[in-house]
């Protein structure tokens, strides 16, 4: 059973994943470049994988783990958390730890053997998202989760697998993760004082002065934004004001589908398919009327951030959460508003 | 000049480092290896660095910038932060910034070309620590800075340069770092509530259970932290209770730079020369008797943390904050026990 133990100086939460825990001998460096044999996730080879746990298919009469599927999401096979158990917090001494209950699951994007989730359909894309939003409804009934955390790592660099089959992962966790704590009550100190959404505010600024814009179309934006962790960051963002991804309305769907198809096809493009992640930001599922989340309706605003990974994070970043970014973010967002990039063969963009 | 940006939301500063920008399109993903030219960190080649900041020398009568030195600090050829100009602290619309003002020094920790700490001598270690402690307190004189950060980025994973000559750096912002904050924050929390400084708590609790607990000499412990973030991440901490770092003694010093040794050497042997990062964590040193820092000596106690880098940090662990180890830390704990090393040609530990 993987446990969960809190760090005791700054509270901090840690999964010892002891399903996935290797021999300490057989640490050493990891071996350079992708090997590859037959892939698990690609149509015909469903028995490959754990049995499926959602898929979108394409008839109504088609049968579970089955070839005929568009998007399928199916337990990981090293999962960081496990689903079945009970929390049991509890003491070791001065230490805090609990039991690693969790939901791990990988979201298949195409039944086609395709790398980047930038090169699938609009269509597919917007698929994606819905299964995103099925699993997050879905994991939020589970009364021990208090969170779910939709990502993707896509290369090598950015923690991604070594089979390059387009794929994301959803987490759900039995704590808030600190992260986006300090989000949520970030946001709501800026509203306490201001009475306004520091998002909305942000996205008004970056319409103005356009400096860090890289595209605003169909109700979203992407940016780079003020405070950039890593050089080309890109934050997209729903120009209306919403806190919950999984309260976007079907039709307003395929519009993200294709202003992230945008952005992530510049990045491909403009800097030769590198590594990255992206996260969605959203509320928590479980919101009390009263006390810390009363405001989180109008204070927090979901978001996706992408982080391509081409720079190393070394000491200073690890010891102070001080990062230093080599790159102004009003250059990223100038080099990638001039990367042109084909959507459908209609738009360019 | 180079920013300093806080991120609204979280209060994240992030340092856009102007002098390193790179041109957009020189982003790629790195190339693979290492590539050496003439050292210049090498004894006979000062005239390769910037003119030095300090250095310890072997005769009194020894001129600056010859070849007479045994530890050696100049500043960085690519400073993080720029030590001329005042800190015009402004906002941008609801932005917040200021200039990128600071220090970022380089110790040239031997004249030899050797690549790793661990094989230096007891003596030269000793005098490397010696090295440290002047420049924290000469740094620590400059009004527009809050704090000092040492810290060594060893390896290419970890951030190291391409050339492979041991050093190590030191960095003075003008802001404490958001981690640095909620550490002391952290400690004083727990003391307020018990009265006790919880490091030596963990101390206590990691000598009688020994399960974590790698080495125990002269005055000092090393062990893996019960919520390790990595794989064979070590702490080591004085068992006196100490806030400052600065405050060793040198009779102790000397201590300090075996227990080093000893657990550099063991991870080098162990593991195959890994990649690693250490920090070493002290309190601030400005702490005026009341407020924020008024128990500061009482609730925090200074440490080093060594993190060998043999994982990749994916998008969960960015997202979250939540780490994900895959070595349960008593057996990283078991492991690097039994790994001896010799030290001197006479101890076996």
């Amino acid at each position: 059973m993987p446990e969960l133990r809190k760090d005791p100086i700054i509270g901090r939460w840690v999964i010892i994943a002891t399903e996935r825990a290797k021999r300490p001998d057989q640490f050493s460096p990891p071996p350079e470049g992708p090997s590859e044999g037959e892939c698990p996730f690609c149509r015909g080879n469903e028995q490959h994988t754990p049995p499926e746990i959602f898929a979108i298919r394409n008839g109504p009469l088609s049968e579970k783990n089955v070839s005929d599927w568009k998007v399928r999401v199916v337990p990981s096979i090293k999962p960081m958390l496990r689903i079945e158990g009970e929390l049991d917090r509890r003491g070791h001494g001065i230490y805090d730890m609990m039991n690693g209950i969790g939901a791990h699951e990988v979201v298949i994007e195409t039944p086609e053997h395709i790398n980047n989730i930038a090169d699938l359909s609009l269509e597919q894309i917007d698929s994606v998202f819905g299964v995103y939003i099925d699993r997050i409804t879905d994991l939020g009934k589970d009364k021990r989760f208090k969170y779910v955390l939709v990502f993707k790592n896509h290369g090598w660099a950015a923690g991604g697998g070594r089979i390059k089959h387009s794929r994301s992962q959803i987490i759900a966790t039995p704590a808030t993760p600190k992260r986006v704590k300090e989000e949520l009550l970030g946001a709501r100190r800026y509203f306490d004082y201001h009475e306004r959404c520091i998002f909305c505010d942000m996205i008004k600024q970056e319409l103005e002065l356009k400096e860090r814009l890289i595209i605003d179309i169909d109700g979203f934006i992407a940016i780079a934004p003020f405070a950039s962790r890593f050089p080309f960051e890109v934050w997209i963002m729903p120009k209306g004001h919403s806190c919950d991804f999984v309260a976007l309305e079907d039709r307003h769907r395929r519009d993200l589908a294709k202003i992230l198809k945008v952005v992530l096809l510049k990045l491909k493009i403009g800097l030769n398919d590198p590594p990255f992640n992206y996260i969605i930001y959203t509320a928590p599922f479980r919101r009390p009327k009263v006390g810390y989340w009363k405001t989180i309706e109008e204070d927090y605003h979901w978001h996706i951030e992408i982080m391509p990974r081409l720079t190393r994070v070394a000491g200073f970043e690890w010891g102070t959460g001080f990062y230093i970014c080599p790159l102004p973010p009003e250059n990223a967002a100038k080099f990638l508003r001039e990367v042109k990039v084909e959507i459908e063969n209609t738009v360019t963009v």
